[in-house]
């Protein structure tokens, strides 16, 4: 029999508690259109039973490639009301790459924005294709017509049941998908909007892409406060100016690098109201924070991972640090902080998992374990075990732990790349590299960039008596490689190795990152 | 093998976390007193330390009968994180009363404050004094110096393990024993918190007995958001108002009766920020509401009861409400509303266990399920199956479903009188106004009171040939219950009785309520 006093956490019912509370209410804002929260409901609604109709069983998978419209704000819930597991995938990968995403998860529904159908041709799973009009003969809204208009969700029979897998590069050349749970997703939701102070007046503009570890879990915790979501198609500073302005939004998420284009750019004027800024993927810079404290943008440096739902940690700002110069409270503030409210701790450790000393000096690398940690990897129990080794979640960065408790990164233990909030491994750049015919030999590093925080800078041996130009080898890249993964530069020559032959990456990264004390890219 | 990707939920961890990340911050004012968050931790943890020192274990019971002193809110966090559970119990209950508490939950501590020592005179419990001093000659004080100042807390090995026990009058005469559970307790807490917009900038006055639902979560509400708590002995209007402006006060919660004493005070004006007051109880009156809004006290209308871990409704307030006439506003504040974000909804049901319409005239049962609804009653099978009846928790509260979804309560179908937000059994008042050797039988009903809202009024039939006054019963009563359960007023005479003999009371709350559409006390 099920117990009186528990029921099941999911995001779910945050959409029918907001639908309950204000049915009135504006939900969603897309351009002209507007959803008030009955009437996003009653969408999400009839997407689960469109889904159902469709022959979607419990457990079965529906990929998303869609900008921030309203549809893949309707998928965050409907999915999961019809039982079915979300697959949101990054909208800049190229078609082999999104083909491997769709078949290692088994997805069984794709929803596609029109803009990006040609990615998933010959796909073998169903798709159903987003015109992102709203209007009758948007073959989304068709497929809506086939739901019915009183559906109920499907109820979450265990809260640690998958909501979505979410792909992520690691240090293999293949992406791994991310399980996180409904009950990871409740508690992230609830925590991120406990630390940014999210209300029924809250409006949220979705700059940061949903299908990033869903959205930092935004799409629930925005709609749990029964704030409004203003959507966004693509990243233009005009267009965000012009919603910042006229929408009234009061918070925004995003990587550092979408926040420098946008003070600098011509339409940029200080803002009526405050407005929060969630910052992570790197740490902002003493220019950047600056520059937004004159807009009236509230920054906030957050820190995670695909693997613990976005962001888990905050550096939470103390109000003795307004009064100091700004390159100290920069510093400051470029920390990771610590673990939300809503989280167990972050911990620093040695290789023995036992805690280094809080001296802001002895590296160690960053652990997590709790609510906030995904379930594991996709049909991928080896690099689960590898992930979770000694009962903690291995982050792969480094950090020292300053005096105040505040967790600050140094450096990476994993090979990969952080771009403009995106991971890149560095093995498939080189894996591609390598299929170039003149291409002897390649090995890929992070190189620091002003404005993407990281970019990947290859270094290749050519092949005896063959030749290659660096514009060659990029163009290469670009036509097999998601381009914000391509090299940014190319460098030829010989390559460190040690006595047995292996490529001594880290001589290649110490050579471009000397003179630099954080070997974490900063934007 | 634990899983990493899951930590037990548990209100425990606010405190760690908050003084992880607000050492520095005041956490507790008392008077002169100041704790910080770093204080605010040792001392709870010290507390633990010692209770396990002096052979608490796992799951025993630890007795509270303390005013709101900073004692009172480390037992919030230091009995749970020993792995004891907590028996908070009403101060106004008369020896014999708690005696029964006491002996009913097993206590094997009883932490007492100095005023309330002759409660628990002849108590089995280990009896730990309480001072309220803060200095090294405090009992209390020198039971935490046997603790250890590096303790850590036990860890929760189940979240729905029970975290405390809250004694509540119900329809018998024997007060209940609602269990609550760590995830309930850490649930409602954030849910509270994000309702009426706790942040690391809020002060909280301690005017709501934390011996009620614990402080209706907010110990760990406050905490986890790293607020400010005030203490407060006794509800005093002027020392509240005092604090209201001395202390920076933003959050205070309690019974509308509180409410009527203060804005009616001599002290009373406008304050210079505007303070949220969450209301519980029963519904504000529109002169309440109008005079608190004058003073700029923001009043939010909650509902719950001790099986809910106090209030679990909001009445949330639709800004359109704004422009309409204040005793329209007032009419539709005073309902019950919507629960919780964090919460399942609560339903207003018939006697088949479904919906009533919603068309704010069919009347039916609240009643709510999920991990706002107490684990049970302790040591009372019988009474627990009863109030899970059809898998529900049945609140005994009659209401009507609005057509906005919100919930209004009329009536109540268990005989039970609310008074100044208190519980009171008319069988256990019944029962001891026959004790008096003129009664012959005895009938308790509520009467409306513009006050507390209802008190008890006792219809009485005396044995031939004797007499008795009001005075002599009233007094008789005060003797042997607490005060606020005894009667108000007496009236003598026959008892409404069926054909069968058996009393009809709701014929004497007909006639005491008559002219009245809502039979529910308003302050």
């Amino acid at each position: 029999m099920e117990k009186v006093y528990r029921a099941e956490l999911t995001p779910v019912s945050f959409l029918l508690r907001s639908a309950a509370v204000f049915p009135e209410r504006v939900a969603v804002v897309h351009g002209e259109r507007r959803y008030t929260y009955a009437q996003f409901a009653e969408r999400a609604l009839r997407l689960a039973s469109a889904l159902r109709t469709a022959g979607l069983e419990e457990g079965d998978r529906v990929a998303y490639l869609s900008p921030n419209t309203p549809a893949m704000l309707e998928g965050k819930f409907g999915v999961p009301a019809a039982a079915g597991v979300l697959v949101p995938i990054n909208t800049r990968l190229t078609h082999h790459e999104v083909g491997y995403i769709l078949e290692h998860s088994g997805a069984r529904f794709a929803i596609v924005d029109h803009e990006l159908a040609h990615l998933v041709d010959g796909a073998a799973a169903e798709v159903i294709r987003v015109d992102d009009t709203g209007g009758p003969t948007d073959p989304y809204e068709q497929f809506l017509g086939t739901g019915s208009s009183s559906a109920e969700p499907l109820p979450i029979k265990d809260e640690e049941q998958v909501i979505s897998i979410n792909y992520t590069s690691g240090t293999t050349g293949k992406p791994k998908g991310v399980m996180v749970t409904h009950r990871g997703a409740f508690l992230n939701a609830l925590g991120g909007a406990l630390e940014t102070g999210l209300s029924a007046d809250s409006v949220y503009l979705w700059v940061l892409p949903m299908f990033h570890c869903n959205g930092w879990c935004y799409p629930w915790g925005v709609t749990a406060v029964g704030g409004r979501h203003v959507c966004l198609r693509r990243v233009d500073a005009a267009e965000i100016w012009r919603l910042l302005h006229e929408e009234g939004v009061t918070h925004v998420c995003g990587a550092p690098t979408v926040y420098v284009g946008l003070v600098n750019h011509e339409h940029a004027r200080p803002l009526e109201r405050e407005v929060r800024v969630m910052m992570g993927g790197a740490p902002p810079s003493p220019t950047l924070l600056a520059r937004m404290a004159e807009l009236r943008f509230h920054a906030m440096h957050v820190y995670g991972l695909t693997e613990t739902y976005g962001p888990m940690t905050v550096c939470v700002e103390q109000p003795e640090w307004d009064e100091l110069p700004l390159e100290e409270r920069a510093r400051l503030l470029a920390r990771q902080g610590h673990a939300y409210l809503t989280h167990a701790p972050v911990r620093v450790v040695d290789l023995e998992l036992k805690d280094v000393p809080c001296d802001a000096e002895t590296v160690g690398e960053v652990v997590m374990r709790g609510n906030n940690v995904m379930k594991g990897y996709y049909r991928d129990a080896e690099a689960t075990e590898r992930a979770f080794a000694g009962g903690w979640f291995h982050s792969g960065d480094l950090a020292v732990w300053h005096p105040d408790g505040y967790v600050e990164l140094r450096d990476r233990a994993k090979d990969i790349i952080i771009s403009g909030g995106e991971n890149i491994s560095t093995i498939e750049v080189e894996q591609t590299v390598v299929q170039h015919p003149a291409v002897l030999e390649c090995a890929v590093v992070a190189i620091p960039d002003e404005r993407w925080g990281e970019r990947p800078k290859a270094f290749i041996t050519l092949k005896p008596g063959q030749s290659a130009t660096e514009a060659e080898i990029i163009e290469f890249c670009r036509d097999r490689l998601a381009h914000f993964k391509c090299p940014a530069a190319v460098e030829f020559g010989e390559l460190p190795k040690t006595s047995t032959g292996k490529v001594q990456k880290f001589q290649l990264r110490e050579r471009e990152w000397a003179g630099r004390d954080v070997r974490i890219g900063r934007a």
